[in-house]
């Protein structure tokens, strides 16, 4: 497997950044959640003059052999039809997109389906879809290296491109069932605080996922790391967003984190690299049942709370403006001494 | 005093927005508040094609005599430093105005101190700061109308230049006790609950605080209207910013709502005409204590959660994207019909 050289920041400018931000025309501590942000990203850059460049919202799909077992209500198919609208621009993600200036990358991980190259989908295909779990690992050791260097060819990509801001996204049914057994092995929290109604899943079909999992669980025999979990239980375009946030950590990115999904794919990077939690920031707490227990687990206090739960990196990007708010305060706003105001509390 | 024609939206439009809504290429209900604030703004604009014009931050800015008590651990002179502050573009409030496209008037309701004309200050001075409310009203029933008149007068100014959202601030050294006061009044609940550390007290200046405010409250001898108690505690800027709400409500404007002082005026205005509620979007709880209280009284859920505590309007600019993001997505957002996708859950 790729290895990934990932170093913590250095902290010596923590105290020059804190002496800056107490020193701005405001009470200490009244901007809150600006300052702890303004504090993250002076480490991540080491500067007290920070800036956001290019950001890219990196939107990963794929299809999984688990949707066979009717674990979620939506047909296996709206994953390639939801790729392409993507590209057409009519999605969730994409007027967010466009607000927030971010460009749109789609990737396709493991579609079960063929797209036309004109329409711009970044081919990373490694199969289309993943085995199913319940009978049989989701995908080889060989495909799972695929999935994690893909991942991270993607992000070197754009950061080569003047990026230095990365959200990431995924569409593909059935992936909150395999997200769900990735957090019940990785927290060792009980599969039912794990598993909730997805995209929509009613008491009756909740129930049926439930079970279904729990005895895909009960079956695998694997060794309960981190990469084998990744293995066994898929899909591919999670493996490839754990990939991409670790070359992002290692490129010293800052990380939008949203959703479900996407928070389980950060807790399997950080297993592998603990040293890249320094880089994500927490942007918003998902509607799904477990999503709260899971940033319970990885301490996180997200910046937003919702409701959403599209995935698609929407919650990311909703945050977006509150990051770029941190950046500004410290390049934009004034220090007492040369506003001539007298410091106050 | 200056009345004013406040009506409901007209509920008939609720269906096709709920209808429009549920057919965007997502599953139901997954974009949470951004669905919430879709109905409320199709509502208050009667149509699902909505739209945000020329958004205006008004902040307000007074003295007040109960700062003579040493109810704040600033001097009084920040009021009038920090207004010019906010001129120049080095407050916090001016980083977000550039950030998000608002156009920011500063007010002045009743500085204790003169600015030259050259800066823009609009002057709708009624008194250099109010009385000492520890021994006698704040202001007369005239300077209470002429505030009222005066923000009702910069509502309608930036209305009549095409502005349709609207965003209060507030600055004035001393005004966390007059709103206290305000809430305790209007809510029914005990001073101590209501009475906070504002900018940054200290245990024991708080302890003075609400030694000072309890006593002003006992000698208090009005008749207990909004009406009156606004006259009684003041402050001019937030009987202004009262007036200045009502004005827009009567406009149809959507009004974002921030911090402890603007919720207290808010709910000064909603008693005065309860159908100004239907324009107001609670846009962020505050780190002061007690807003959290006034928010469940006022049956508000606030978008954001940032631990801001600065004023100024800071909160409410840091929500305008997510108001934006909502209105986006009843203009930009697919079909499930137009992309040729599956209706998905």
């Amino acid at each position: 497997m790729k290895t990934f050289s990932i170093t913590r920041p250095d902290e010596a400018i923590r105290k020059r950044l804190l002496d800056k931000i107490d020193n701005l025309t405001k009470p200490k501590g009244s901007l809150g959640r600006l300052e702890e942000l303004a504090v993250q990203i002076g480490l991540i850059q080491q500067t007290d003059r920070p800036s956001l460049r290019r950001p890219h919202n990196i939107l990963f799909a794929a299809d999984h052999g688990i949707a066979k077992e009717g674990v979620s209500p939506s047909p296996q198919s709206v994953t390639r039809q939801q790729t392409e609208n993507f590209i057409r621009g009519g999605g969730g993600i994409n007027f967010l997109c466009r607000q927030h200036g971010f460009t749109l990358k789609v990737v396709d991980a493991g579609v079960d389906g063929d797209f036309p190259p004109e329409l711009g989908i970044v081919d990373k295909k490694v199969r289309r879809a993943t085995r199913n779990f319940l009978w049989e690992a989701a995908m080889t050791e060989e495909e799972r290296d695929a999935c994690i260097q893909g991942g991270a060819e993607v992000v070197k990509e754009v950061y080569d491109r003047g990026c230095n801001i990365v959200s990431f996204g995924e569409m593909g049914i059935g992936n909150t069932s395999a997200s769900s057994l990735w957090m019940s092995c990785f927290t060792g929290l009980r599969p039912e605080s794990c598993i909730g109604s997805g995209a929509g899943l009613d008491s009756h079909g909740l129930a049926h996922k439930r079970q279904v999992l729990k005895q895909a669980l009960e079956r695998y025999d694997g060794d309960a790391s981190t990469l084998d979990v990744m293995r066994y239980f898929g899909g591919l375009e999670m493996v490839m967003a754990v990939g991409a946030i670790l070359e992002a950590a290692e490129l010293r990115m800052i990380i939008l984190i949203d959703g479900f999904i996407l928070t389980n794919c950060l807790l399997a990077a950080v297993r592998l690299y603990p040293q890249a939690a320094a880089y994500a920031v927490f942007a918003h707490e998902s509607g799904e049942a477990g999503h709260q227990l899971l940033l319970k687990h990885l301490k996180a206090s997200p910046l937003l709370h919702l409701g959403l739960r599209l995935g698609e990196g929407t919650g990311s990007l909703c945050a977006f403006p509150i990051v770029d708010s941190a950046v500004r305060m410290m390049n934009e706003m004034e220090s007492f001494a040369r506003a001539e105001v007298t410091k106050y509390f």
